[in-house]
């Protein structure tokens, strides 16, 4: 279905990161957006990789986030870090740019996610949290507006989704049984596995729940990632579960983050829109 | 959270209906809205009913729809009904407003949709479809901007919520076991069961998948609805499921309903949003 407005200003979109969960978004861009989107530039750590992803999908690279907000975005994509969230979206937010927060761990800090508000709200500009590796987030809102809500997520991940976090403390996954190796608030959650809270976060924010009751599990022989949010309040009870299978060309799960930005997109700009 | 803008331009929203949906919508107004929003007026078929709804709210009852677009609202919310759809969401768009849609089963009509998105991309305006009963309209989203996508809904009502209706030919349900009612596509699903089908349009528009596999069961005992979605494309699988608990002040099970169309608009008004 052509929902796209064909014939509106063409929005401008600046990006900054170039690994895997950018190029899935800059390869599909031309095909989902093309008519209502153009890229501005792009902007990335590594100056070799940024060049080489700008001449590949023909928008400049840009060596720091001044450079890319003088080929002035109306909408700023983060595909990059934490750190990009806390180094650049305050400036972007400032300069009167959307900017779509997908390294959403990083808005755990009550402290910045205060001053991006009201950056936010100085400027007329939207921090947006796109649904990422989940979804729902509209059942989460509503279940905020209602009020009385409660939520827990549960994510499992084969033992190597894990290895390494820091709130394993040097313990091995057993390769053989499942295991809960986690089960705690959001906080605690950040500081012991810093690179599987996105999902977590996100559930917290829409849903307004900072005590939202997080599992992480430990599943051997588990195909890609689960994740699996509980929601309740005094009217309805609802449950979210999605699993997320390998992508043949590219074994990390999050693909659907990408794609989840390409249609929140393609969302703001149809004459029809879903909430 | 304060997440409103306060200092923003306020909103204008006109209201159509003035049912059990429209009067949750109202009551929470102020409290959920108030700074972002305020009311231009409400129009329903029945004048005694608007007016008295009119006066409770504080608004201006309008005799139709050209005296509520008098009013200049920024966005009209139709709580009435399909036939209000068909009748009034072309003007409502054309004059520029946009159009926020509960009553979305009027939607399956594939010409009276396209009517209403050409005359949201010839205004500006836009045409809203709220998470509603439902929720994760965002993962829908995403799954079609994906492709390969497959989708299907099954609802659980008790035998009184789907007594009467078309589909089942004058048959009685059993008030002692559960028993499927319905299982085929969406345009058959209007056909027999016009009042279950908001959801499963919403499904299908959002998901876009034109084959939707719907299934209606009725479950004696079963307090409120249940809807599970089931969604599948080569990356991902989800199911999102939905129980709707009876509310002790209003037996209606889509009490949610109003509240998603507050929580949409809060979000689209909100430095913070979410998709």
């Amino acid at each position: 279905m052509a929902w796209m407005n064909g014939d509106g200003v063409v929005k401008r979109i600046g990006i900054i990161g170039c690994g895997a969960l950018a190029t899935v978004f800059l390869e599909h861009f031309r095909e989902v957006l093309a008519g209502a989107y153009c890229l501005s530039g792009i902007h990335c750590r590594s100056e070799d990789k940024g060049r080489s992803a700008a001449g590949r999908f023909g928008t400049r690279f840009c060596r720091d986030i001044a450079e890319l907000l003088e080929t002035a975005p109306d909408i700023v994509v983060e595909f990059a870090s934490g750190e990009a969230v806390r180094a650049y979206a305050e400036d972007v937010l400032r300069a009167g740019a959307d900017f779509v927060c997908v390294s959403v761990g990083a808005l755990a800090d009550a402290g910045l996610r205060a001053s991006l508000i009201s950056a936010a709200r100085a400027s007329g500009a939207k921090l947006i949290v796109p649904c990422g590796a989940l979804g729902g987030l509209d059942l989460m809102r509503t279940a905020a507006a209602m009020g009385g809500q409660s939520a827990s997520i549960e994510t499992v991940k084969a033992p190597k989704g894990l290895a390494g976090a820091p709130g394993l403390q040097g313990r091995a996954l057993s390769g053989e049984k499942a295991e809960v190796v986690f089960e705690g608030g959001v906080q605690a959650a950040i500081e012991g596995f810093p690179k599987n809270v996105n999902v977590a976060v996100a559930t917290a924010l829409a849903s307004e729940t900072a005590d939202l009751s997080v599992i992480i599990r430990s599943e051997p022989g588990a195909k890609g990632n689960c994740h699996t949010v509980r929601l309740e309040n005094p009217a309805m009870q609802a449950e979210i579960r999605i699993r997320s299978k390998p992508d043949p060309d590219n074994p990390r799960s999050s693909i659907s983050t990408a794609w989840s930005v390409l249609a929140l997109l393609k969302d703001r700009e149809s004459p029809i829109q879903f909430f």
